[in-house]
């Protein structure tokens, strides 16, 4: 069984052909230009689609991951920030017309966590939260094996969890949500903000790559930033785990890359956060597919619709 | 169809039959004397049960809501702290021995939402969440359509979503639970510490039926506190409206009796913390089952058993 799977990025669209053994047969980038359209788009989407598709002699479904609002049943994108102008689009329509493949998109948050069950760490669990630390915090959730989506298909928005009521204001209008300080931005900004406690810090660039690798170092800004940064996790990972009680938790997006200097920190601060009857309960790992994330969780949407 | 529900408590087990209308056909109330150890509880409950469930001429099924750890897929409780020396006892085996009737063993929170959801305010609905704030808080979810358990059927304890990281000590280890704040024990704690500042008030028996009665009359010390309770259930009621994306937020527990000065509260502060997306998909109501939530909730459990 073979399926299509579709990152959609703003910049970029990664897609690739991938087996039930999560081995990537062929791969295509093609660039969004988002300017020139939906139409436009969608059609150097299919052409791309075609031409990778007749290369493995074709595929049964095709799976799209996306940032922004989907609806998941009517296959439609309501409204993405990274598309201005796609205000519900029938996307998923528009590329089985041209490919003659059946369509299933999804949230790429959502297909995050379903691609680590398929393909990543979560394999053979029915309980895992997954999380994306990128330019924003997204969230997927497995529960009982089934992926929460909510009653309008707009649920596990965990990067809005409050960690802290009088925190920074974030683009949703609240105070204080995880993604205001574990994102990228958040990451960046804080740094910012701290530098000047700090006039022996190695930073100069403020990117969160940069503070993460800081922190590696021992640098005390990047320890700082690192520090409030886990802390901000522990928090919200402990009332995860309070209300899901998973097996598993799997952090990806680019802020992961860090590797085991934040892994072990929000390791410690979960443990800090969460009660004794749930201590040994729950284990917290970094993805491995960072890279192919986004096409491992598309793809394995369209295997998980092929099983059901 | 008729179920016997079994409402579990720490001073008197309650139970009654159900139809599938939620019409109650008999009832009865025992002491539960948990003094006197677990095999003479279960005798008593079971020789109750059989009285009345002869009086309808049989059950189809025995639903328990109970408090504490529950171990449904084993019909155990883990442990319980209404229910000292029940460490892992398999409470359903020994009732469905002495009774001939199966039997489903639930944590009552749980229950209540189910309970909401059969009988209650959550009829036809897929996407609740159940709130209980009595002398702890309480939850229970349904999602897509199932009750949320998590992996080891711990999950939904709302009560220990971080409000506040640096809130007061929690039982559970933690700071800052919803629980340290909007429960019967955290209001009236609440009003204790916040009494000097308001001499005038009315309060003289701090508890949380006096506090919110003094709320609805205007009183300044009643008044904040209510403030306070409304502000912590806003923020987790905020971020579990983004977490689970519900239709129905139902909110029972002997603190609900308080009525619409509560009810009004908690709907605007819940407000300021959704973002723009999520305004108008849900509603915010109070559980009109509050006397026999624990009954009604039990005995749903058995009804949604025999369904599935």
């Amino acid at each position: 069984m073979k399926v299509l799977g579709i990152d959609l990025g703003g910049t970029n669209v990664a897609m690739a052909v991938v087996n039930e053994n999560g081995e990537i047969l062929v791969r295509k980038t093609i660039e969004t230009k988002v300017q020139e359209g939906f139409e436009k788009v969608v059609e150097r989407i299919s052409k791309a689609a075609n031409e990778i598709i007749s290369e493995v002699g074709g595929v049964s479904k095709i799976g799209i991951g996306s940032p922004g609002s989907i609806d998941h049943k009517n296959g439609l994108v309501r409204f993405s920030p990274n598309f201005p102008g796609w205000i519900n689009v029938p996307l998923s329509k528009e590329i089985e017309k041209r490919t003659g493949v059946g369509v299933t998109l999804e949230n790429d948050a959502n297909a995050f966590v379903m691609g680590e069950k398929w393909f990543g760490k979560g394999k053979g669990y029915t309980d895992i939260i997954g999380i994306t630390l990128g330019t924003g915090v997204g969230g997927g959730v497995i529960t009982g094996g089934m992926l929460l989506r909510g009653h309008k298909g707009i649920g596990a928005e965990l990067g809005h969890v409050v960690v802290d009521p009088n925190g920074y204001p974030c683009g949703c209008g609240n105070h204080g949500c995880l993604e205001t300080i574990a994102s990228a931005t958040g990451i960046s900004r804080l740094a910012r903000e701290w530098k000047e406690r700090y006039p022996n810090s190695i930073i100069s660039e403020f990117t969160a790559k940069a503070v993460m690798d800081a922190a590696r170092q021992g640098d005390p800004l990047g320890v700082k930033v690192l520090e409030i940064v886990s802390q901000a996790l522990g928090i919200a990972l402990g009332s995860l785990i309070h209300i899901f009680n998973p097996q598993l938790i799997v952090i990806g997006g680019g802020v992961s890359r860090a590797g085991d200097v934040l892994l072990s920190a929000v390791k410690k601060r979960t443990r800090e956060n969460v009660m004794r009857s749930f201590w040994d309960t729950y284990e917290i790992v970094l993805s491995d597919l960072v890279d192919d994330a986004g096409i491992f969780g598309a793809a394995s949407m369209g295997f998980e619709e092929i099983k059901s």
